[in-house]
């Protein structure tokens, strides 16, 4: 089989089939040209290296990446996008479709591999047995069997191109109900044991509101020998004690991680923000990491310290504030400049979302992602439209300068978010295995209203 | 294999792994007190009709359906959902990954069909040879090649589930370019055999801007002896010359049509409005018909008669305007009430929009979704959610009247749209073969600055 | 005393003080080339006609000027205006003031006529007896002090300069409550006798929301001899009982009206929309009559039939609606291109918006207001102020452009109106003399409640 | 003449008139059962005290004030009022009006007393001699003729009730020119000289972008023996060179200011914000001060350091952003939990927004202003409109969380500000007495149009 630079389009494809395809394609000079790409680059630098199924010698390692200033692309966040695919139930947020609908979740790593993505997380966010059984969940699938599928679906994707698997953990209930250090750490060895028995690339502890916790978890990756990545959910306050990002870094590098960022929770502008505060209070510390973000696709300016979640639009009514591609340009090259070189995405962000932080940076990169055969440069696909007047919007001043309208006069441009001011310690957060009652239920309604 | 409601989930899981399953779901019973589905209903009954390959006898067609008062449910847009995912080309909007990229398409098949469609619409918009030609694209896949690869598409997902296998064509480049009635009849004849060789379940007509091009698409279809629907994309202002909702849909009927109705271009209260003048046509006519409607998932209160096309946004800078959950439940009553028995969706639907179409219409339908296991009836799973001010959003009330922020305060709600105030027959659209060159394009830059 | 141009700034200034004024003035030339106004007109053409105490030989009347195609300026309105400087109340909306407050009411009269206004309209909005006794408002005085009042204060300010004194009446809670057509009748006829005591030079029938009682008042008004102008206060739709424009129009001009127009509940380009097809209408029954419009200096697309009153910000939440000047520039335009030639304004309008309509039609009228000794062209006073970036927006393309933002994320752009779908005719409009109970709130707040 | 509580509110009234208009008011009683206000309260109390011309011995200083803990309530800006009404140039914002149209400011000054001011400020902002020559202004008045008007203008109207006049000072041209020490207090001493001859009751200083140049102000006004106030135009960032507003009062009080605090500038949240850490930081040097706040009624929370003025909407496009009655009361309840005691307003500010403030302290001042007879509590007066469903709007809960929307669509909630980051020592500050030059604005327009 030829190594095309494009037969990673699709690998199931013969040489026949790809052939065909290859006489329709811009083709690559016409491609570099479409992007502005400096001379001598091509298309495919970084993305025939190997097909293998396990990582080959000649792929190389997070670190080694990192090292070499390259720009490591992540993908985007699971949860939402299966949620609104129909595969992950909004509340508890649990990723049993890995093993009951693997053909979805093996669809959406492949999209994000396509649109550019160089690291294929295992779907494995709330996948600790604490949280499978959570409020009257009632799931009969162990959480091994559950990483174990994830993992093997990160693989098998990760190998169709240039992508590393990193196995993922995060906060769990446990901690939020007080338990102690050795029960938490204790979750995460779970965890952790599926990974190095799949033989993840790195591993990322992700999405935590306390450093406490994300301390523990570090320390119990790194006993891997596995490159760790650490990534709080807080915003330039801080975690939710208060602790500032420059000292949450400075704990997690010290705690093992040789990556450490944010995730989740904020929107890109605000996580780059808390990121360079990150990195400020590193270099301030005589120390040394590498960064990463993973930010929102939605819009938050007006989050209080806990993002999101508290945003009265939390879960089912962000869509107003998605992200368009143009923003995530914008997203991309601030992060680059800010020094961070792991740019991915979590909650909200669709494929083209990473597509979009992939063809900011690739100049940077070498390369373009493969799902750019499908996107013009900053809107150029426009060209071939029928109507004349949209074929006028084919061109980057248009969309960098749009203000989108949200067609909807009857809404404001901000909220008020909500939330209790409390956090891990106090009785309102102890979680409990069964379900809410309905007179719980009751109180909590009430009391929302009476504010 | 047993046929138990939830098998359909994934039809390649064993019996082992759906007995699995089940033990974690809620329960026929408790989901249907969920959804306040009333006594003797069960959410089985649309759902197991049965799993052969071919449309079976026991599989009522489309016309049986309506004329028995049944809810059909209509599936979302191909070409938005996939040019997110990576596997269109906005501006062309060409269905060529239909061959290429068979198994995106089929995934997104597959979460429409969980969502609870009932008819899985070939993936062949645009696929007409002048279409793929048009402005200097340069696929080299012929039109025969990328029907028939959607064809087999639909059909094998349709026999997944309870679902008919509908082939579409829709307006051409050449009536826009004033082709004779018999060059454009000629299009549509070569989509429709391949239609007929493929046995779809019945045809539709859809996304024309003049009724008289729709008229012809109806009369070649017609010549099939399948059931045809025809669907206009205009609003309540009527076609592009100007003639109106309820005589498009009285010339669309005398055509031939047995069910007419809108699709695209406008939000879904503006569709359902169209649809209803259309009805109200065809009943003072004296004739009968059956009602369609499949709208945008953008709120579109700004656009003018030619829809969203004409907005700035379009088609980058649309995300703000994308329908909540909860406005599809809105827009799902609407249209039931309307007397619209045919509900689907285009541009801008994702599956979660279908299935809140088909959750708020469970009780009409006898039925709920299957990805309803995935999602608590008006946000009940937020019951199982870690913060306590989260789980007080659990309730009908809390999202029925949200007015959700854009997050976007630089940002207005409304635009002004764009558009020549041309139509078809102005040397404006006249359509060409060749790409746009860059003397073209400066020229449309600059007469869009100058308004 | 020489009667210089500048001498109307202030009648109370000596011939030194005036000298002295003159000095520092701008001057008329350097004036004119500010405004671009062109050669060979003076800005003293229409401003030093007379200052005697009576309307001299040389003032023209109202029809005089419109016949001749003169533009006419009106004044704005002066309840909400006086409302806002503490001797109006919100709720009765009564002039008593014109009584007790003289200083006040002359003040205000003072200013449009500064800025520019040609008519000074007495201060006798519901002032007549039913109004004065409505919902138990106590007010001593009668109808004919306040009446007589405000005439005087009309004609001293409007001999100040080149105004004309319109003696207005409106609508009657009488009508409302079903009265018949002499009580209505004798309603108006009172008003008018006082304003043929005090010689007014001509009057205005407006703010009336059923045609009908606009037909009996100009019925009324027409059996003095003077000069009569009506206007509804509709928009497009028409009145409450849905006669159109076009039909208003022509019965009032059949009733006898002069001039007709609209005035009130609804913003600029509505109420121009509206006149407009009260020209139609007149054109098309063969009549002839002069134009006016006075509409709200508030934005409101998002009125029903009933205009602002039942915009959820009426009265006391309206601020963010308010035009700017350069709303008024646009209005003053469209107006006049629409044919219409007595152009003023009524609620919300402040002394600065009567100058904005004067400065657009400057040339038109062959001058500039005395207020435009303090009012740069398009902002042209900001060259001097202090900071170089706000000296930049001297600058009409500047101010043309501008989108001001509200300052107000937290709430929409438009509102959803109230209104109980109910007009004259209904019950829940029959006004009482006594005081609304507490009972009776109490039912308002709860039918509004549960809307 | 009897001096009842009502017959300030128009003393040209003879005994029989103010009869006559009590017998139509309210009543004490009545008035006070509308607002709520405790036993044996009178609305009469603060408002009786004296008619006499100069200031009576009964008529308490406000010092006295003050240190009884009463809280004294400012009036509004004037600039901003007068320029609608016709009166100030925008740009210059100069005074002259003062010399040239008494009768204007005079009923300005009597409208904000109505309202509740117990300080009348003389018109005399800007009117230092090198601000009124200040680019090309060729005003021919002298300040010594500006300042004295205005002080007998703001004499006049105080002895109509229970006010005191206070002389201003504001930030120079000269400052902003790198003029010396000397310089800069001579022109401060030359105001100050004014309003010793007209003896004022107690002296501002105000509107200072540096601390340093209201140092030098207080210092200057302090040699009179006369209380003083000094007030920065900063918000919660301080001064123009990132002085905090701490370290800013505790120099203003070192330097004598008995009274410190902000004016103009910012929204009143964000000024009693700046406010408050003012109080702090002269707590904590352990020195000792009254506070008052004087901000803008505009909403302004997308200012950064230097306020409205570099909002894209200053001046000519703030409309959008004025504050309601409703949001004058949570501004007046803040500014009085937050200890501040001298409470008023500066642009924006009309005599409405002023009643506001003295209505919500209305229980702790024991009074209610003139103006109330013309305003029902809460919107209370509603109660008498004709139609019910505005009857139904009459109750503080229906307006205190109204979201008042903007009526328009296509302009955002928030702006950019400008502004090039330069201060006072920049060679972009330097001001020339000649106009800016056609060439300079060029300059100024393109430097713009680049950003």
């Amino acid at each position: 089989m030829k190594h095309s630079p494009w037969n990673w389009i699709n690998p199931e494809l013969t040489e026949l089939q790809t052939t065909t395809l290859l006489k329709y394609k811009a083709g690559e000079e016409q491609l570099s040209a479409l992007f502005g790409l400096k001379k001598g680059f091509t298309v495919t630098k970084c993305c025939n290296r190997n097909w293998e199924k396990e990582m080959a010698p000649g792929k190389k390692g997070i670190l080694e990446r990192l090292n070499a200033g390259e720009v490591v692309i992540g993908d985007g966040g699971f949860v939402f996008a299966l949620e609104k695919r129909g595969y992950v139930k909004a509340g508890p947020w649990t990723p049993e479709s890995a093993v009951t609908h693997p053909e979805a979740v093996r669809q959406l790593h492949r999209e994000f591999l396509r649109a550019g993505a160089n690291v294929m997380q295992t779907f494995t966010f709330y996948a600790s047995d604490d949280k499978l059984e959570n409020r009257g969940q009632n799931l009969k699938l162990t959480g091994v069997q559950i990483n174990e599928a994830a993992c093997d679906l990160a693989r098998e994707v990760a190998n169709e191109g240039d992508a590393l698997v990193a196995g993922g953990v995060c906060q769990t209930p446990s901690y939020l109900s007080c338990k102690s250090e050795t029960e938490v750490k204790a979750i995460f060895k779970k965890q952790l044991d599926v990974f190095l028995k799949k033989n993840v690339d790195f591993l990322i502890a992700e999405y935590f509101e306390h450093v406490e916790e994300a301390e523990w978890a570090v320390k119990v990756l790194k006993t891997s020998g596995k490159p760790v990545a650490a990534c709080m959910c807080i915003g330039p306050d801080g975690d939710m004690h208060g602790i500032s990002p420059g000292e949450c870094a400075v704990r997690l590098v010290k705690a093992g991680a040789q990556i450490v960022g944010v995730n989740c929770h904020f929107d890109p502008m605000t996580c780059v923000k808390a990121v360079k505060m990150m990195k400020e209070g590193v270099e301030k510390a005589g120390l040394k990491a590498h960064y990463m973000v993973q930010p929102l696709a939605y819009h938050t300016p007006d989050c209080s310290c806990q993002g999101f979640i508290d945003l009265p639009e939390f879960p089912f009514g962000l869509e107003p504030r998605i992200l368009t591609r143009w923003d995530m340009h914008k997203y991309a090259r601030e992060a680059f400049n800010a020094g961070i070189r792991f740019i991915g995405g979590c909650c909200g962000f669709e494929p083209y979302h990473i597509r979009a932080v992939a063809e900011e940076l690739a100049t940077e990169r070498g390369c373009l992602p493969a799902a750019s055969e499908k996107h013009g440069n900053w809107g150029a696909g426009l060209e071939m439209h029928t109507k004349p007047w949209v074929r006028a919007r084919a061109r980057r001043d248009y969309w960098e300068t749009l203000k989108p309208a949200s067609g909807r006069p009857l809404c404001p441009s901000l909220s008020l978010p909500d939330g209790w001011g409390v956090t891990k310690g106090h009785t309102d957060l102890l979680q409990q295995k069964e379900a809410t009652s309905k007179d719980q239920l009751k109180q909590l309604f009430d009391r929302t209203k009476n504010q």
